[in-house]
């Protein structure tokens, strides 16, 4: 077990990255990708020593962990590939309008800046992509925003580990001091999260966490952005069809979903919507009694699902129909459901799910309906199903901030497109994601300069475009130069 | 005087408004924006009858009102040209990847959706263009969101008649019902603001009721974006060569600026700063002097007015430089504001202004570190100090949204580049603007779809792109088709 940072450590960290703020800011796009570089080179190259660490602190498999180094290094160099293109700045000029009406206009350069010091909450399930070279991380280092991890309690000596070895990495890259720190202790999280020094929060956990540092952070003197992702159920939907022809694939995808990586994933299909007479009961009980046991990440979590799930067990018009050493397996009806909505559509986070028997297009219908926000929502469909998906998916993108056919909801591609993120409670933010490229924008916020001589001008803004970044001038994207 | 909203008609604009939501959602791009577009054309039409209106409950002169008028018609035509172009929608595809490392990539689409109902506050200083009809309407209809509107109490009659012109034009366009309304009364606003059905609230307003508002929006049960301008004190600092080469048109622009319409802009400058040694107090006596009486808005604001120029006025070392029937001019020195500095940086709303004379760069420094957020701050300077200009602007930037060069912060033009949103107090929610087309940002959150058979996809995000918008496909941005 690491100690909690003393007060002192705190404010060291605190000013530390509140000097680096104005330095960063001021990096070219070019060095700051550099630094992201260097951080993912770093970890690659210590992955043999931090695995052993991650495996024993969350008992995750080797090769999980594995892969999960991967897409955190891959994650930050992702960024730092958009940053060197220059995209991410969403630079805007218009040029000066003499012309126009009602009156002139000036020259109006927009570019986006960082924000200033960032805190993120790291999470327990992801101890590498979501923890302290996680997603929130690498994107509020590609905004240009000094960062300070609050780590997981779950697994405390890796984040110190990992944590060495970026602060080391940024430091033989040339990153200024206090361009990353970590600190630990629950109350330490939280005076970090008042303190006027850090501008914007990044948070993955479960919805009470959530929703009290959520409250902590905009009703602060000077409030700040609060990203927060919480708790999600992420329903599927098999139409009749679907059952139909692709019944046997379904049951093995749902299963291998709701059970992987012992149902840890904030993206795990809670609940699975079949048509009555879908005929999958047995398939489905057989399915999940061959899932392996496993050990979940700590002993906290392990005991939240046994309540969690004892709890869903109770509820009137819930029934078993499986329990293996790994996974549990309820049903219920919607009519039964929508008796106990809220009881029925709260998470409980590890390897549980619920099967849902809808009668007919209304029940279905009322069955979206019922949902509060979620990261994802999942349509099993075939091709015949074209006119009814045409009417369902709209549904589906009220409720969900992704959208899925015929796939699962586990597994997040780190890409241009992602979106991670929907409507509350799955998320505190929800036009914003915590994956993909996008996610930076939660830590820049725009500028407008206007008037200003070119040679004064920061670089990107500069009429001979220096820096060659993509910008829209006068309404037409180029990365050329601007007339004037 | 008009009567507050009855608790039958708010659930009546509530219910019109969630029922509107998802048929504004399906609406294609170019169909919202012949809306948008035929409200101005109807507002237009009748600004002979509503310019009078707005002159008897304002006291703002008609060309003022007339130009208001064209400036909002201006901007809602401006929101449906950038809807038909297409970029608003912020499409992103990246194809499917079976090699990606480490896992394959599924086929993603991201586009941004309505948030759904968007509660506006309307402001009383622009009765127009930030009223009834201003740019939070404007940008809300343009992301597909059913507005309802809180009416000012400074100018009910004109807010009813505004509302009754948007809500016919809206109707004879072919909108759904519910596509705006309008709302009146105090107690009635913070209803509608926990209404589960509002989505999203934009306000532009005071310091206190803005952060009291944005405490209710941000601590619902379901928490929803605030999107709050509130105040702003808008610094100029004056560089020694500028004194120099412009003192007398500095001083035209300065007292033109700060008196420009009662001094009752978001934008007016509160605070110019001087070298010692400028020579300009005489001029500027006499231009203060020159200053014609004007009416303010409402008693209320008179009220307000007075109150905060005496308690300017009484703070220690702030001393009267001229006061005519139009303006005050007050006085102080850099080291007296350090010693008052909250008392001298609170806001005073109307035709008053403080210069502040500063000894030296070290001084002109400690003077920008002073501030908290702003809308925007000035620097008015030579070319011959390019050198301190390129210390000084980074400053600015850490304090302001719109950061100007010898020009003055009145008049905020309306096009893709402009930010009208600077750290808080100036707003809350500094990543966003409430002036320029990426206003709409704040109420569209991104929907990623994963894998959905071209058929079934919304027409925007469909290989052919038939309505023929800017996607960025696979890291390039076109309007062509998608291959796969």
């Amino acid at each position: 077990m690491t100690a909690d940072t003393t007060p002192a450590e705190l404010e060291q960290a605190l000013a530390a990255a509140a000097t680096a703020a104005p330095a960063l800011a001021a990096a070219e796009p070019a060095v700051r990708a550099g630094w992201i570089n260097a951080v993912a080179d770093a970890l690659d190259a210590v992955a043999d020593d931090l695995v052993p660490i991650a495996m024993r602190e969350t008992s995750l498999p080797e090769a999980r962990l594995r892969g999960e180094i991967g897409r955190s290094t891959g994650q930050l160099r992702m960024f730092a590939d958009a940053l060197a293109e220059g995209s991410l700045l969403e630079v805007i000029i218009d040029t000066a309008d003499a012309g126009a009406k009602p009156v002139p206009r000036p020259d109006l350069r927009r570019v986006l800046v960082p924000l200033g010091p960032v805190l993120v909450f790291a999470a327990s399930n992801f101890p590498f992509a979501f923890s302290t070279c996680g997603g929130d991380t690498a994107s509020a280092l590609a905004a240009g925003c000094p960062v300070i991890v609050k780590a997981h309690p779950g697994h405390p000596e890796l984040s110190v580990q990992t944590a060495a070895v970026m602060v080391e990495a940024l430091r033989s890259a040339g990153a200024p001091e206090g361009t990353f720190g970590l600190i630990q202790g629950f109350d330490v999280g939280v005076i970090a999260l008042k303190d006027p020094r850090i501008t914007a929060a990044g948070f993955t956990g479960s919805v009470p966490a959530g929703k009290a540092l959520h409250e902590i952070a905009v009703t602060r003197p000077e409030p700040i952005p609060f990203y927060g992702e919480l708790g999600s159920l992420n329903p599927v939907f098999v139409t009749p069809a679907a059952v139909e022809a692709r019944g046997k694939e379904i049951v093995a995808g749902y299963v291998g979903s709701f059970t992987l990586g012992v149902g840890q994933f904030c993206t795990k299909p809670g609940l699975l919507f079949l048509p009555d007479g879908h005929g999958l009961r047995d398939q489905l009980v057989e399915a999940v009694g061959g899932v392996g046991g496993g050990t979940m990440l700590n002993s906290r979590i392990k005991e939240a699902f046994d309540t969690g799930r004892d709890r869903l067990h109770k509820i009137e018009g819930v029934v078993e129909w499986a329990s293996g050493g790994g996974a549990t397996l309820l049903q219920t009806t919607l009519a039964d459901l929508m008796v106990a909505r809220s009881e029925v559509l709260e998470e409980c986070f590890g390897p549980v799910s619920i099967v849902v028997e809808y009668d007919g297009l209304d029940e279905l219908r009322e069955a979206i309906a019922a949902f509060d926000g979620n990261l994802t929502a999942t349509l099993q469909a075939e091709e015949s199903d074209a006119e009814l998906a045409a009417e369902i998916l709209p549904l589906l993108t009220e409720k969900a901030g992704r959208v899925l056919w015929n796939g699962w909801p586990t597994g997040v591609a780190v890409s241009w497109a992602q979106h991670h993120g929907g409507p509350f409670p799955s998320t505190v933010g929800s036009i914003h994601t915590s994956v993909g490229v996008t996610a930076a924008r939660r830590f820049q916020r725009p500028v407008a300069y206007q008037d200003i001589p070119d040679a004064v001008l920061p670089a990107v803004l500069r009429d001979a475009n220096p820096l060659g970044v993509p910008r829209r001038v006068n309404g037409v994207v180029s990365t050329g130069e601007v007339e004037r």
